[in-house]
């Protein structure tokens, strides 16, 4: 099944169900006006929606209306809770090599997380806003889940039965105000502004095979101004699956239904594929090269994070983003 | 104006406005039946919920029930942020210089925050459950504001102007695990349970000048098992104001309303005052003696964390909660 969060000028937006081309979509009011309250009673309207993602993939859905997903928020406009991890630790190895730093061994046995601001995400085609260039900004391309509840002290196999639904992720990063705000040591706040999602949100029964051992096992195809920038596959190299991080997380508390948790940016061992984002390129170029060559994102710089399937069809729409100036009002 | 939020058996609970000296409360289904609600169209509902506040101050209020701060959740059972810093710096520098090392100067100039966990708080006197003793469970006083919507890139000032309502918090912290997660550089995330917040929430304006500087004056008071265990002035020591630490948020990204910012443990750096924490005086203890001789929670501890005005009333009810242990499933 396929949801997604129309614009409508309220906080949550509407949900839609979309059919598995991307092409139709339809309210669904009488089950849930949002993608919250539909998780909020997964149990009770799962099944209805589903009968109505069968009717719009069979053209039997009478109130069907074109899909458009420029006029998509991401599919929770605001969520109570978005915590990222980096699961393919290999790539954490490869930002610390780049600086003469050794990663340290535990990296490898338990999941490096950290809590994300979920108040006020963007839309998966609204610009990235930033009143300096100097911030260093990046894309981060990564996949995340959303969580029905997760009872507190979960084991992995019972985290796992709790993953709802699947999206694409653009965990935007300002790569220069990083520094500062780690060495403090209490995590992001400044450095992580607006996230935003796929236009789509599905549940891993649509990956098929593709969703297996708590991994979605396709390239992850990432544009940075119309050039490839790389589509390191996602199933490839994660050190940690989804369902081990939600259970990491919730050793102490409990999840609420709509929790998003990341696997952080997508990046395979084998460097052919290219990376999730600026600043592992720039790490692979200190490494070669002894500095980096490739710059941070400039205003007017654009960014598409897209996946497709066997049939290279897109399966969440793509997130397609323009960096914009904003000035202090 | 003084809310709450009653337990009813869904995740948000309802809205109630609740009397000045907290003996009776009021549904307010046709003004907002939510918190969040509330908040989310506070322009449009502060007014109403006013006056039904200024009637059961009357005595005029004819649907008035007897309000019970044992039927409380958090005001905010789940919110979409929360986001707590540490404005009383001396405690910072304490905790550092009780471990041999120096605080950067810069903690007195930029605030030191942290993202937390927010979609699932629990009540003021629910009890804190925690699986194991020997993860060095403690409280932590504080107070927290609620915000309004808050557009990127706010000055101080007009931060400000965004603060809704005051609330005191217990930011539980399981500080055996904090060494092993700040080591790791991306914050807290184990090592913050969930966190609970006192019965009521109020605006600045029932502080009268106890709210000045964008800070409160007025001691907080926490017991532990029954003894005062510290009553240290929230408004003295208080290196950065709730405004100040908002815009410190809003510097990359907007807040939307219902965000709770918070101000870390409240510490007076007259250390007669007590502490607001176990592991504060801990800290004095290494200091003074070489070596912490107050443990930290047991399992049936309890704390009790309270403000009162100069007629010696409770502001926002009493948080008031046991440790108990909880047995993975």
């Amino acid at each position: 099944m396929k949801l997604a969060t129309l614009k409508n000028g309220e906080r949550d937006g509407s949900l839609v169900v979309v059919s598995r081309d991307l092409s139709k979509c339809q309210f669904v009011p009488g089950i849930a006006k949002t993608m919250q309250q539909a998780l909020d009673k997964w149990e009770v309207v799962a099944h209805e929606l589903e009968q109505v993602y069968a009717q719009l993939n069979t053209g039997n859905a009478i109130e069907a209306l074109p899909f458009d997903p420029m006029l998509c928020h991401s599919p929770l406009p605001r969520a109570f809770q978005w915590v990222d991890g980096s699961g393919y630790v290999n790539h954490v190895e490869l930002v610390r090599k780049a600086r003469g730093a050794e990663m340290p061994k535990e990296f490898w046995v338990e999941p490096l997380m950290y809590q994300g601001g979920s108040d006020s995400f963007i839309g998966p085609t609204d610009p990235i806003l930033a009143a300096d260039e100097g911030w260093g900004i990046d894309f981060e391309a990564e996949i995340a889940v959303i969580t029905g509840d997760v009872p507190l002290g979960s084991s992995v196999d019972q985290a796992g039965r709790h993953i709802r639904l699947l999206m694409l992720v653009n965990d935007v990063s300002l790569r220069n105000l990083i520094p500062l705000e780690l060495a403090k040591g209490f995590g992001f706040v400044q450095s992580k502004p607006a996230t935003s999602f796929s236009p789509v949100a599905i549940t891993p029964d649509e990956l098929g095979h593709a969703w297996r051992d708590g991994k979605v096992h396709l390239p992850l195809v990432i544009h940075h101004n119309d050039k490839l920038f790389g589509q390191p596959n996602a199933g490839v190299d994660m050190t940690f699956n989804f369902a081990r991080m939600i259970a990491h997380v919730a050793k102490t508390r409990e999840l609420g239904a709509g929790s998003i948790v990341g696997a952080g940016t997508v990046s395979n061992v084998d460097r052919s594929t290219g990376s999730g984002c600026i600043a592992e390129r720039r790490c692979l170029e200190v490494i070669a090269q002894g500095k980096a060559t490739t710059p941070f994102m400039q205003f007017g710089d654009q960014i598409r994070i897209e996946m497709f399937d066997g049939n290279n069809e897109s399966v969440f729409g793509a997130i397609d983003q323009v960096v914009e100036k904003y000035s202090f009002p």
